[in-house]
């Protein structure tokens, strides 16, 4: 199996989870508050988060059943921030992946409601018994996915994004501030997903620090590659219009350091992450297909 | 100590908490995001919620500081629910208590984004192993949170209110859907805090049953109270207009049962909710106190 391949069949696994959790823990049917958050979950996204979740279990032996739930989880905290993101008085989208986003399909107040929703049912499906049968692993699920996505994580990094955007002066800020935001915008999620994979396991200390590590890595790869992609890429490929983060005067590392330095540091981000699951041995080779695919794709 | 004194002490030992765990967990100093979060959450209000968490647990023994941090976070889920909901696409509101809403005082997307770490901080403040030894505990806490504040809760019951009353059709909710309405919005999360306590307290099954009846009784009293205080009540003791609610078209149980009614309904629950707590004998006081008060004061 190819490591698209690969992809695509977790993708498959999570969006058929997710519709049973949405069914089993979401709105009953009929609500429009469901179908908000339908509309936000069940967007055949490429689920990567969640991807990295099974293959992180999966170098400790761990079968997709058996983590399916905790991906499924972080996959929702990730759809209900692009739903927020999406805003009128955020980011102002009117599509995402090709169709209308959450506000626009529905309306505002209908929007924040299903993104509040999305991010409490990620926290409720992590605390299920199903989920996890060690209480202590479901807590600790809990802990670093509230870490990775609140104040001190992927919140704050959203939030400092708008305030450079809306002063008008992301020309002023330094590379170092870039990667701090987009650390805690993109990289804080990631990693917790990869670590996450070494709690449902009861993996050493020392192995989760390394997939967490390795998390940073692929998470600044994956912002790098984006910014690339913004600057040069097509819109075909990236699913919203080329150019658009740096015409909105968002900042991107690529209009600080230039294309060619922010290859080498994609590169030299994709070596760092690799080099960390050196201990697992061959059964890395899905992560650290993950790490190159995100460079070249720019995911 | 009479039981407003009471109420007011655990007001104290709350307010106390809730600013060392945002310095704790929350974003680091001189932040814009933090400083949002605490003008949501560092209001001086009432702290019913919580001062629930910590006498429900009382009923079993524990101590204040037993059960603060679990306290905390329940009034973290309320506190984020109040910044959504005041929103200028749900119910557009000025002030609160007195001060500027928090998109008045700072502006709509740090509003949003405070709210979402605000319900993002809670879970952590739940799952962390300061707030109870036993992990058992911990994740259970973190379940019925996310089951009362989410899709199927507290948001629902959020949605639900706007809906009727953006479509302008409030008059032609029947009693049952307002109160199933309300009990949503506000109930779920009432009785959730009067469960808390026995899972807090490791309670048997059926004490923790009864303290969750007394907690839906209790809230059901809360919203009547609410509902008489809106028709009949001056603003100087709700916090905000009188009439309010009513003109703004929402859905209130007086209006379309009338006043006399809905006096009967609001002994009656609060009777119901005593009841539940006999097995506790006089340890139950307080709570007892509290759904009295609950019905006199409109809370």
């Amino acid at each position: 199996m190819t490591f698209v391949q690969r992809l695509g069949a977790a993708a498959g696994h999570i969006e058929r989870r997710l519709t049973e959790l949405l069914a089993e823990c979401g709105p009953e049917k009929g609500e429009r508050l469901g179908a908000a958050m339908r509309h936000a979950l069940l967007d055949g996204g490429k689920r990567f988060r969640p991807f990295l979740v099974i293959e992180s279990g999966g170098l400790f032996g761990l079968e997709a059943p058996a983590v399916l739930d905790a991906a499924a989880a972080f996959e929702c905290v990730h759809c209900y921030s692009l739903v927020h993101d999406d805003l009128p008085s955020m980011d102002d989208d009117d599509t995402r992946r090709g169709r209308p986003t959450v506000h626009r399909a529905f309306d505002e107040w209908t929007a924040i409601l299903a993104g509040d929703a999305l991010l409490t049912l990620a926290f409720e499906i992590v605390a299920r018994p199903q989920t996890h049968a060690d209480p202590a692993v479901r807590t600790e699920l809990a802990r670093i996915l509230a870490h990775a996505a609140g104040g001190r994580g992927m919140v704050l990094g959203q939030m400092l994004d708008l305030e450079a955007e809306k002063r008008g002066e992301p020309q002023q800020l330094t590379a170092e501030h870039v990667r701090r935001l987009q650390g805690l915008k993109t990289g804080a999620l990631i990693a917790a997903c990869c670590e996450a994979g070494a709690v449902l396991a009861h993996a050493s200390d020392e192995e989760r620090a390394a997939l967490k590590r390795y998390g940073e890595g692929l998470g600044l790869a994956f912002q790098i590659a984006d910014d690339l992609l913004d600057a040069e890429g097509d819109a075909a490929v990236m699913g919203k219009a080329a150019g658009k983060d740096s015409a909105a005067g968002k900042a991107t590392l690529v209009s600080l350091i230039g294309i060619v330095e922010a290859r080498a540091r994609l590169t030299e981000a994709v070596g760092r992450a690799a080099r960390e699951l050196n201990r697992f041995g061959a059964r890395a080779t899905p992560l650290i297909e993950a790490a190159q695919f995100t460079a070249s794709r720019g995911y």
